[in-house]
């Protein structure tokens, strides 16, 4: 059978255990935070005056009260989901899963009524899907030619859980496959810019236009994946694409999302920064380190950190995410990085602008064996004259390590950057007991209820659309 | 200087020749013409109905009453433009040019309120530009690699070409193109489907989008073409992207427009059936040659074509358009292909069924070094044993050998699948003069204005949106 046919069945078909639903609940949790905090960041404004501002719809754009179509809600919550690059990660993929397929599962599930287990069913197909195609195209496709994952195997996932969720059959759920694979893209040369949450909103949305096309009659090729100029060939993936067959063989025999799970950030920077900070963070409180101590400090990673972290001299809040200087000398000024960490003032601090030039990091081949970014080593200099060293080994939000209140204290922190206080709570307790939830709506609407004063009304932007 | 930010400052500061205006003119002709042919198709019907009927706005979209985003309307004429597959070629960027640039120039031209001649200059850098790409990326990127050039080159051009219009400053063109690039797809894998015409529109669409996200603030890499994890390095471009920066410093001081020029198709099927069909008409002509003579007829042409015409038995008339044997087959039983050929009746007619196995196609490499899909040799092996051949060297809308008259008959035979003759006529008669005009709505407005009988109005979509 074909590769596309049988991921498409699977897809249709899949029925995913309760622990990979409990993954599932947890992302969906610490996404729909994420995004509650992005909503007000400068690209989800932007996306949503230029681009949501001409949709009609009555999907929720959450921490705002604007509605809009399927697809540009799907754009808007994708944008603002990725907009602090504090959503999760997944190392098999080597996306940002959640980003993109929560916005995507949102949407679908509003638009067909969905209830909390079918949406959560719909993420786990999505995410399985994504995690197949990265085992086939990873590293090469992300490491070396440089697609952002995120969007380029996250328009996929998200088509995915699209076609799921609007109760496609096999053959309509390959035409789907076959368009989002033509709008698959995403370029890592933009990290650190507004592109790069774009590129989740652009998954997002078109996973959700893909998967409606396709409900609408919307014809594709029946081998856009693994076809001689199909996806796998044109984004250059690690393995042949008749790879692609024997991979889709385990999907529904084995879950991804438990095996190598997803890794939930309690840092708003790169996923790459977080073993260093983990072990500089451990130092700094073991030393009773101040930034006057610090002769130098010297971050050791494995060889895919340094092509993800370019900009050591950050000019904006963007780029000082993907900068291994500023998140250590953040750090080491300003304790465990938090979304006020990411700031101009910040970043202009005389302290932090000292700091950077003591701060080197280098490759250590030796890393590459394990799991991408899992391994760090951080060697402090001291004045003083003496050296602190400490290895990592993944960071505190990697699969099994996350506790509850570490993921709640996150969400409400997130949340209560467009709810009030109770509301975040509310939408705590729903996304808590989402599998019970008969209705999706439940969850989006109380994550629209924003106050005046607190959350993102625009009201000239409704006026406008009115 | 940095590429990217050298082909900005082209963008912003082109001065095109009069002659290239006249070709961006007929360009404009054929393209109006071929969006008004295509608006009635399948493909373009889904894109409005799922879609562009969730979209706010005035722009238009041609042959219809419909109005929406200038995104959308983009989208919606990009998907119209190459629904046929009878919109023109461009041999150096590989595209279906005007397909994606049009739809952007009218949909730019139309928020902008902007003149004839400003939307013709828009059109010749977004055409620059794409051909600037298509030197350095081509053939390996679509050739080998399998993207379709339509759209994932198309994307920057009608980036370009929006930005242009839209009056934006360098910097914010190099953002408008960082944005291009991170949403630039398309792969060659779906042509023969839907999706085929849905590139065209998605490069529309996003080029549109970019230049207005960059214009409201959007923030770009500064070297998205060309950095090391850029544009020309994902989509494995022939040269080192080091490359761009030399082409881009003939930007200007040399017109591809004018030197390799536009393909004008005759025939509504793929550019790489138009030689061999030029080759098989003028023997049929010649030697009064009828279906039950044939014993066999055999193609050759250069190594591209086998890798665009990939249906031999095709089972849909987009399938048929890919198809040298069922182009043959339909050239000797009906005549010149017209948009009348590629119907489902006409693929299932036995005459053709019986053609179709005699057909052959084989790459000779000695027409390598020529121009792309221009040389062909076509011989038709008779039952009585006679065996007659022709050679062709490119096809008759090739650049420079298209008349007026053709151009005017093809535009009219378009026009008038939404139009009036009346109307048709009167757009033929303000695409003559466009250069002239002060408004690039007097076209728009005329070609909206469709009958009900004749046009698509879309009543229950109109209404819908009310």
């Amino acid at each position: 059978m074909r590769a596309t046919l049988k991921i498409a069945e699977f897809i249709m078909a899949a029925k995913p255990p309760a622990a990979a639903r409990q993954r599932a609940a947890t992302a969906l949790c610490d996404t729909v935070g994420v995004i509650l905090a992005g909503a007000s960041e400068a690209a989800a404004k932007i996306i949503r005056r230029t681009v949501v501002a001409e949709s009609h719809g009555n999907c929720r754009v959450l921490g705002t009260a604007v509605r809009a179509s399927a697809a540009d809600a799907a754009l808007a919550n994708g944008v603002a989901a990725h907009a602090h690059d504090y959503d999760d990660m997944c190392f098999v993929s080597m996306a940002h899963p959640s980003c993109a397929l929560v916005p995507s599962i949102v949407a679908a599930g509003e638009i067909t009524g969905a209830s909390g287990s079918a949406v959560l069913d719909a993420y786990i197909a999505g995410f399985e899907v994504e995690c197949c195609l990265g085992l086939v195209m990873n590293p090469r496709h992300y490491h070396e030619r440089g697609w952002h994952c995120t969007s380029s195997i996250g328009t996929l996932g998200a088509a995915a859980a699209a076609a799921r969720l609007l109760g496609l059959d096999a053959p309509s759920i390959v035409h789907t496959l076959g368009i989002a694979a033509s709008l698959a893209c995403g370029l890592k040369e933009n990290m650190g810019s507004m592109v790069k949450p774009l590129h989740a909103g652009m998954a997002a949305r078109n996973g959700v236009m893909a998967a409606r096309l396709a409900k609408a009659g919307f014809i594709a090729s029946e081998q856009s994946l693994d076809g001689p100029q199909g996806y796998l060939a044109a984004m250059d993936s690690q393995k042949p694409p008749s790879a692609l067959a024997d991979a889709a063989t385990d999907l529904g025999s084995r879950w991804e999302i438990l095996d190598s799970g997803i890794a939930v950030k309690l840092y708003p920077s790169c996923a790459a920064t977080h073993p260093p900070l983990d072990a500089l963070l451990g130092l700094k409180r073991r030393h009773n380190i101040a930034a006057d101590d610090i002769a130098g400090i010297d971050v050791e990673a494995d060889s895919m950190t340094p092509r993800l972290l370019i900009h050591p001299r950050p000019s904006t809040p963007l780029e000082a995410k993907f900068s291994m200087p500023f998140c250590a000398a953040a750090a080491i000024v300003f304790g465990h990085p938090t979304l006020e960490t990411f700031h101009m003032e910040k970043i202009g601090d005389p302290r932090i602008q000292k700091l950077l030039p003591l701060v080197t990091l280098r490759a250590n081949r030796d890393f590459d064996p394990a799991a991408h970014l899992s391994q760090a080593n951080v060697t402090v200099r001291l004045k003083d004259g003496r050296t602190v060293q400490e290895r990592a080994d993944g960071a505190r939000g990697y699969p099994g390590r996350l506790t509850d209140d570490e993921l709640s204290t996150k969400f409400l922190a997130c949340a209560e950057r467009s709810l009030t206080h109770t509301a975040a709570l509310q939408a705590l307790d729903v996304l808590r007991a989402i599998e019970t939830r008969s209705d999706i709506s439940d969850l989006t609407q109380l994550c629209s209820t924003v106050s005046e004063s607190q959350g993102v009304l625009e009201r000239d932007f409704i006026e406008r659309k009115s």
